[in-house]
């Protein structure tokens, strides 16, 4: 409908995830009218990122060197590994300040559905790092949904032969939500889970 | 919470409109997991956008020449004028296949809250160009919000001592909507516009 480069912009920004043709073309428009130098700045971290971001060769997390910041740092503890499906859910977790361990980035779940199997995962790297001798605890962190569930059971498989403590995050009642919202499924989980109150 | 251009990256995202933080972190990551073909490709498109589309001199249409693609068509009736707030309403209006005049594209709507005046319209280029004498209807076709309604009128009030025929499109419910969910204003409105059939 528009002329030439405008189109190529909005088919361009439309093929952004979660970005559909409406947005695509909000934000077409709003880069037109900004600034030049905004535009250019947003063009030039566009390339940069894709120069210099790679992914750690441990843990798979983002990184801008051979190995991602978490992983060169010698005060986390190296017995305790968190594996979890993005790079994104290490930021999820570091932002709660609970884990001082390490990570890894499976990069997805197990899906039959979209054709992801275990090998299309970093599986295999994870058994390389877990047959060390240093790990001793494994928290399966991926998602609570039926594909995180799926790779968590799939994992525990695999793990728990080698003898090591495999852990999953609770499921239960988000912390200030509502007893009466909660879906059946969380709800149930939750009773599952139940603590005793030591008071 | 990323490593730096990582973070820049997701930041300058979130600028975008209609970009939360969440969805330029998405965003970001796809990115980053993408065809750097792709990203460059898209990085090339903003600067090449910004570099090549201007503002067409006579209704301030996007453009690529001096003039957009419609003011430089010879088979667009002159004697009307149809006259938006946005590119993008042109596009929507185009769509319809209904207009065969031509535009005016005012850059906004008055809006005191926001601080957009008449004077941060293109409201003298608007009264420049009926002076024409060419020009015999205006279509205010601005949004069916307050401050499209308020343009209109303000529009309508400048107008109207010109003896030009001034118009605006009918409000009235969705076609394919449901009355039900209409709400009471547009279903107002439509009683304020019902037509007489003649069968």
């Amino acid at each position: 409908m528009y002329e030439g480069v405008v189109q190529d912009l909005i088919d361009e920004l439309g093929h952004l995830p979660n970005i559909g043709p409406k947005s695509a073309q909000r934000i077409a428009f709003h880069l037109l009218q900004a600034d030049p130098a905004d535009v250019r700045r947003l063009a030039e971290v566009l390339i940069r990122a894709k120069e210099q971001v790679r992914f750690c060769a441990v843990c798979f997390n983002v990184a801008e060197q051979q190995e991602c910041k978490i992983c060169r740092d010698p005060r986390r503890d190296p017995s305790s590994l968190c594996v979890v499906e993005e790079s994104k859910d290490v930021v999820a977790v570091e932002k709660t300040r609970e884990f001082r361990g390490r990570y890894h980035v499976l990069g997805g779940a197990i899906s039959p559905i979209d054709g992801v199997g275990p090998d299309d995962l970093r599986v295999k790297e994870l058994l390389k790092r877990l047959a060390d001798g240093v790990i001793t605890e494994v928290i399966l962190a991926t998602d609570p949904n039926l594909e995180g569930e799926a790779t968590a059971t799939y994992l525990a498989r695999l793990i728990k032969p080698l003898g090591l403590r495999v852990t999953r995050l609770a499921s239960g009642l988000p912390v200030g939500g509502d007893l009466e919202y909660a879906d059946e499924v969380t709800l149930g989980r939750a009773f599952e889970g139940r603590r005793q109150l030591d008071v």
